[in-house]
């Protein structure tokens, strides 16, 4: 066989997300009912054609596969009857490959010796822009784009109750995600499936939220089973004879099946559905429960972390910007896993126009610039943020578009102003809102600066710095000691909440005095309406660790997660009330089994362990300067790592001890110790009142002896 | 059975002509190899909500029927299940129906006893944006938008030739178009058609532009026939035994078929395909000559009047701009066919945002704008002028943000600058260019004023007006007599050519000394650079009509048209030149057969016929008031109808008779008279040089007695 260069399916850059969001968001459903989402649902360009300017010192046969309807021209002449091999002429020519597909991305796969399909090639839908083709995993002719499916395994229920002669409760041991299947099928009859992520719900088949009903046939050996059910049943492997793949994936821990007295089923089993990932990131400390809660948060991140950030698995499994933006930052301490953030970042935004805030919620745009400038500076990944500067440009447009007369942001009709779930009043002037604009219109004004736009750089740092001055001078209470909630008809609501405030705080827009009056009065304060949910608690238990109350926050995290656990959870759930008790805690939107019981934004101590407890976060983009601020609280010892682009950093914290290594980057150690601490390696600098810091160079194991405070 | 309330299928306005459009877009192929268009092909949207806010007096049960996957909300939740019939409670409720579909329009059909699916739903694509529901013919539950097809009807070959013992050679005597069908078939095999719109191209197999391979075997009366094509198949009936219809639409006059030996097949015929109009304009001389142009003229027409007004059936199969905006004059005076021009603005424009000219032509953006002027001035049609206003502004936004600092466009990298198919050089400020871009600004002024925007409308305005006088400041030459070609670099291509000079006659940009120098130095000046394609001569010939040249455009109608007819042409071509012969009249891109020989650009006699020998032309929207303006030429007489929006004009004029009669609005029929003109009913004005003046009011037949000059 002769050798051939490199060969990837490519695309026009952004479709194959769209395509893959597309399917992934029509595939929740209700009892039977599907849910498209109530947002635009951007797809692929189906019109597009393939460029590559070629020259070639021999003549070479190639080989073309094409995912869409096409044709081939060479030096602007087609080539009739689209043979799937051809020979490209020596010398430069150029070859132009058109394709139109609807339900799939237009697509190609050309080999020859040394010409392949790679990112030498142009791609354009038409629209005289010819950017780079896109490419992925898809490297060999059968292993085209529309194949994608996530990882599966099997898996086998904990234990099968039998609850009557037709049904049988299968309980997986601990939440899941996949396809029930079922094995030495005799006869034939009609299966039904309840899930449950609870063993209620199971048990309540009118009023669990998901279910199937299959029609099943034991077959020969060389025959498909017959069902009803034509989606997705490729996705999975029916070809054992008088085996049967439910072709819709599901959230479960149990599941209820009822099969007619005319079909015996053997064996019941799953397909556990995930998306590869490394476990890159670590924690361990001194306390079991927070590791148990660590633990389980890394779990209920890996269900929802599948081709997109999903909110939950259940339920929505949908794409929400402000539950991404939480999710990504999970990530960055977790699996790094980078493909998943460019694409959940690439659907959310979509296409021009911007006809609507991102999921119709306000707060959600302003999370979308945010989570953009996150993952620069986590991964340091330029190119892709260029490829977004536009995007961000024509969404900041949009909204600098809706401001009022005094260029603040108001929710307009059908805008979602959401904030929080609870009893907060959005009408109007949100300074919860302006400040989140704020901070991106500083990030607007900071990517045109990276892309040669001084121009729009310098009008949106202006109009970034006169919001600013205008929003401490309408919503700051120097009696209350905080911003005040809102301004709605031009009368202020006196109501101070923690929302703005938290995010002023996090964002620098504190001076020293404010800053000191926000922690004490504001974030400290009983009195001030608390956070309930799992969401703010995101942001309000990290604003504590800012403010240096770890030792509260573990303790809240004991509580409060470690509350779940005690009623049995095996993965975070969406809202929690420790006040509830038993199927109260199912209930949601007036459906006794609506609450996801594996959201996302529960998996919250990822974020607050990786960033304060270890207290590594980058300085500067892709941990090129970065800082280590270990905070022990009311623990004995922790130990951890957290990715960085090249390499890891390998942490160790005791009262006595700190050992840290890390594979690329300067770091600053910066750590408080009663005593003249001492290194193995490095100069420790004092920086007075008991701190120090150690600069710390890739590939050393540095050991610190210290006496913590 | 009960009553029923009258239903439609609803959808979102715009989408099925999206839809439609991408459809017949990538129809178009060339020996096998599909050519999708090189521009962005938009299509509908997948994800919409239908919503109904009702009151019934009773509960009532309706039928619902879905094209995509769906759910029903009442009041906010969902009917589980998706029953096809379901009960609405009686009271105020609201229901939405959310659909997703990808390859065909999301649309409902929903129908009750008195609630049906109607223009009173609204409809959402999820951007907040809620307009009126839109249906057109679709009536039943299974008369559903995806079953649209053209009409069709058999036709049979003229002659049948036999070549060889397995060719046989097709000629229908004209050119048509449609699908091939295979009578009484025996045996199996396989066969390749290779369709001609001459003798020559069916006979020339390796060269020919369209064909078709199939494979057919003979069935029992039970069973299709076996075919390897799947496209289309379903649009024509293979119901008979032993008929095949073959699955791909072709323009044709010839069809040589080529059939193994193994198959047998008897009767060969076609579907002929149309879209079904009225012919409402007539025409007819006292020249037959002329009296068969306007017939062969209205065939091409109706023949490329189709889904959307095509440029040519053989090719391109496409809708462009510039050929469009002909298509639209010459349909306002044959087939007042509204539903086709609403269809072909739609999907023309597209959706936002604007990325490039339309079909990437410059000129062709203006087009478009000239053609919605157009539309609303024949039709008087406000609601869906109102329609597109956003995407006036839009496109001409995307214009005015590639305007110089001298406010003139130029082309940009990719653009392409039409004008005409000509040696001229296009580049810098062509002022043709400027022209329409003075007239499309004039118009999105007028639009704007329409519709309650003054601000708009006097910005756009303003724009014009300087823009007119820069025009003039900088290419018109006293010398030559007229409008220079363009600037290149800051210098002026002193070249005058005809193109902007008649249009800144017909917009009425010349004052009345530059109308006489353009009209003697430019339009009848023979030394300026003759026009040569049926495309400007459209606009040429008009405007020798304009200027009073009446013989002088029917003598050249008679020989360029009469040249083709003389050459056997059944409908009129592309391009023809007088001095090529035989084969070489087919000849065009560097392809022995690849010019059109039914291109709707070709069939001009029709407008030129209706608005310049009848004389007739709307002055206010809808011709609620009109011009007549009869010009006999060196016609003996002539006689023939102009239609309305109610009603048509029907004009008879001979040397010394007018006969006018009207079925709407208020006329003005002008005429010259050697002597004291006489008429049976209203006053007839004397104007001064034996011009004379008579006010038509509707459905009075005016008998006019005058003395031709």
């Amino acid at each position: 066989m002769q050798e051939i260069s490199k060969a990837a399916w490519i695309w026009y850059p952004g479709d194959f997300e769209l395509w893959l969001h597309k399917e992934v968001s029509i595939r929740r459903d209700e009892r039977g009912s599907v849910i498209p989402p109530f947002w635009r649902l951007d797809s692929h360009t189906a019109n597009v054609k393939f460029r590559k300017d070629y020259d070639l010192e021999q003549e070479e046969e190639v080989s073309l596969y094409v995912e869409g309807v096409y044709n081939i021209a060479l030096d602007s002449r087609y080539i009739y009857g689209n043979p799937e091999t051809f020979t490209l002429p020596a010398g430069k020519h150029h070859l132009i490959i058109s394709v139109f597909a609807e339900t799939v991305v237009p697509a190609i796969f050309l080999q020859g010796k040394t010409l392949s399909t790679d990112n030498t090639w142009t791609v354009s839908t038409n629209n005289h822009k010819s950017p780079q083709a896109a490419s992925w995993i898809f490297d060999t002719p059968t292993y085209k784009p529309s194949t994608y499916r996530l990882a599966t395994e099997e898996i086998r229920p904990l234990t099968v109750e039998k609850l009557s002669h037709t049904a049988t409760l299968l309980d997986f041991g601990k939440e899941t995600f996949g396809y029930v299947q079922f094995h030495e099928l005799q006869g034939s009859g009609k299966v039904s499936l309840y899930y449950g992520e609870s063993r209620e719900e199971a048990l309540a088949t009118e009023q669990c939220e998901t279910l199937d009903e299959v029609h099943l046939a034991e077959k020969s050996a060389s025959q498909n089973s017959d069902s009803d059910s034509d989606s997705n049943s490729d996705s999975v492997s029916n070809s054992n004879a008088n085996l049967f793949t439910v072709p819709n994936s599901r959230a479960f821990r149990y599941v209820q099946i009822v099969a007619e007295e005319t079909l015996q089923i053997g064996d019941m089993t799953a397909l556990y559905e995930y998306l590869p990932v490394n476990y890159r990131g670590r924690f361990r400390c001194s306390d079991e429960r927070i590791n148990t809660i660590w633990d389980t948060s890394l779990y209920t991140m890996h269900l929802t972390t599948r081709e997109f950030f999903l909110d939950g698995i259940k339920r929505d499994r949908w794409v929400w910007s402000g539950d991404a933006y939480q999710s990504f930052l999970m990530n960055y301490y977790t699996f790094f896993d980078n493909d998943v953030c460019r694409r959940t970042l690439t659907v959310l935004r979509g296409k021009d126009p911007v006809e609507t805030h991102i999921n119709h919620i306000l707060d959600y745009s302003f999370y979308w610039i945010l989570g953009l400038y996150d993952y620069y500076l986590y991964t340091g990944d330029l190119a892709f943020v260029q490829k977004n500067a536009d995007k961000v440009h024509t969404l900041l447009d949009f909204c600098i578009g809706r401001t009022n007369e005094e260029g603040f942001m108001e929710g307009y009709k059908d805008d979602w102003v959401f904030v929080d779930w609870s009893e907060i009043d959005n009408r109007g002037e949100v300074c919860f809102e302006q400040i989140l604009f704020c901070r991106s219109l500083e990030i607007g004004s900071y990517f045109a600066g990276l892309f040669q736009n001084p121009e729009l750089a310098q009008n949106y740092e202006e109009r970034a710095r006169q919001l600013k001055e205008r929003i401490f001078s309408v919503f700051w209470n120097d009696e209350a000691g905080g911003l005040v909630h809102s301004r709605y008809e031009g009368k202020l609501n006196n109501h101070v909440t923690k929302y703005a405030n938290m995010f002023a705080m996090s964002f620098g827009y504190l001076d020293e005095q404010r800053y000191e009056s926000v922690k004490h009065k504001v974030m400290l304060n009983d009195a001030v309406q608390p956070i309930t949910t799992p969401y703010m608690r995101f942001y309000e238990l990290a604003s504590l660790c800012e403010v240096g109350d770890i030792s509260w926050v573990l303790e809240e995290i004991r509580s409060y997660w470690g509350g779940m656990l005690d009623l049995g959870a095996t993965s975070f759930w969406e809202t929690f009330d420790p006040t509830q008790s038993g199927v109260q805690h199912y209930d949601m939107y007036g459906r006794p089994f609506a609450k996801s019981l594996c959201h996302a934004w529960g998996a919250s101590p990822l974020y607050l362990a990786g960033k304060h407890v270890l207290g590594i976060r980058p300085l500067t983009p892709g941990y090129e300067t970065y800082l280590i601020e270990p905070q022990l609280g009311d623990l004995n010892w922790f130990e951890g790592a957290v990715p960085l682009p090249d390499g890891d950093i390998e942490l160790h914290v005791s009262k006595e001890h700190i050992k840290v290594t890390a594979g690329s980057g300067t770091g600053l150690l910066r750590f408080q110790s009663a005593t003249e601490p001492t290194a193995d390696h490095g100069n420790i600098e004092a920086k007075g009142n008991h701190l120090y810091e150690l600069t710390v160079l890739p590939n050393i194991v540095y050991n610190v002896r210290y006496e913590s405070n």
